[in-house]
């Protein structure tokens, strides 16, 4: 039997993972340790002989620039590179820029929680006119207001995100490519759930720590051989996974 | 009339640009300098409102980068890519590796400038097992040896590179894209040689400096609305090109 080779990436620290903001959809950049991390992907790639023959980013810098200094350690930059808004962070609303631990201390557990974790309740959308909205973003000039978000929930994140593996990812696939995701923690957990079947309630308890290859090994269905695949680096990706889960404590 | 935008971009300064070395199609990196040139083009860029919506690269690292780190300056990092081995360099065939200045004393001013300037001698053809062959780079692999080049003249490579004009740069500009092209020095005197209808005498004593954007504002037929097209910055792109030109004295 021939399997496809899936391996995702979630970008390395950003400037607002390391000063505990919401980001979603705001174009932040990667820190040095992010930079770091991108470029530690790369020999954990090359030594699982996983070299992508096509990369898909989402529109953002921190995951674009996580995929070139990966690729560029291993001899990759020359990859077909395929980019989409449908492959961006969750949307976080009217929680874009706000500190994290300011919000649960406002918010307070349950609340805080609930935006952060629950499967399809929202933040309040953000106004358009914030300095945080991307409404006047040229790179989302294309798409018409009804799909570009104000706010999204992971099931919104799931909604958009599938037609774009469907269509785009697959394809790539079905030839035979190792095909690399550089992507965000939200945009990845929705494919994770995806592609493992998990329930709507096994999601809210998923994290993906930064810059660890997730390699994802599918049968002729599409369907994971070894459920919730295989981290490269597992140990460094467990310890990591924490460190994410325990964020704004 | 509406016009079409083509920018085009030589890579900055690379390791063998400031080796003196014929380069061809070995992947080498940036200099630092070279680095700086890329950033350096940014602001161009911007202030001449030359945003582009899609970036040409060939498959080689000085190119890619040069893209990537101008384009990141401008937050354009986020544009399609599109890369073809047709925007590589010209293939240097068996001067690959070798030293301009001792090339020079080697075989003497004539037949040296016939090689580095001549339009259709190649170069002697570099043995396929040469270690700087790319005859098993991977990122070849997909091309049957009969148009993989062990040496190029001008001639050769306007052959290879005028599909790849036609058949992916061309259908960006009539939808209205602002287009980047980024390569090299005779992959892009191929395209000016093909763009001002210039004879092959004349492309002779054309010389492209790094890391300096070059606008062509083109007309219906894809013509030059100015021959020549216009630097962004005119007064640095002639003191470069005078030094191109003497590179090997």
């Amino acid at each position: 039997m021939s399997t496809y080779n899936l391996v995702l990436l979630r970008h390395g620290e950003s400037d607002w993972n390391q000063k505990n903001l919401f980001t979603g959809w705001v174009d932040v950049d990667l820190t040095a340790k992010g930079e770091a991390e991108a470029a530690a992907a790369a020999p954990l790639l090359a030594d699982a002989g996983l070299l992508p023959d096509v990369v898909h980013t989402s529109l953002l810098r921190r995951a674009i620039r996580t995929a070139q200094i990966a690729l560029d350690g291993i001899d990759r930059h020359w990859i077909p590179v395929r980019r989409s808004w449908r492959l961006n962070e969750r949307h976080y609303g009217a929680l874009q820029g706000k500190d994290k631990k300011a919000t649960l201390e406002e918010y307070g557990e349950e609340q805080f929680m609930q935006w952060r974790r629950s499967y399809d309740v929202p933040p309040p959308p953000l106004d358009a006119d914030s300095e945080f909205s991307q409404f006047n973003d040229v790179r989302y000039a294309d798409l018409p207001p009804e799909v570009r978000p104000r706010t999204e929930a992971l099931a919104n994140v799931l909604d958009r995100f599938l037609p774009y593996w469907y269509d785009a990812i697959v394809p790539d696939l079905r030839v035979g490519r190792t095909v690399l995701v550089a992507a965000h923690g939200n945009s990845l957990r929705a494919l994770v759930k995806h592609l493992d079947g998990m329930s709507e309630e096994a999601v809210v308890g998923l994290n993906i720590p930064t810059g660890m290859p997730l390699h994802y090994e599918l049968d002729d269905a599409l369907r994971p051989v070894t459920p919730g695949g295989r981290y490269l680096d597992p140990e460094a990706a467990r310890a990591a996974a924490e460190a994410v889960a325990n964020q704004g404590r």
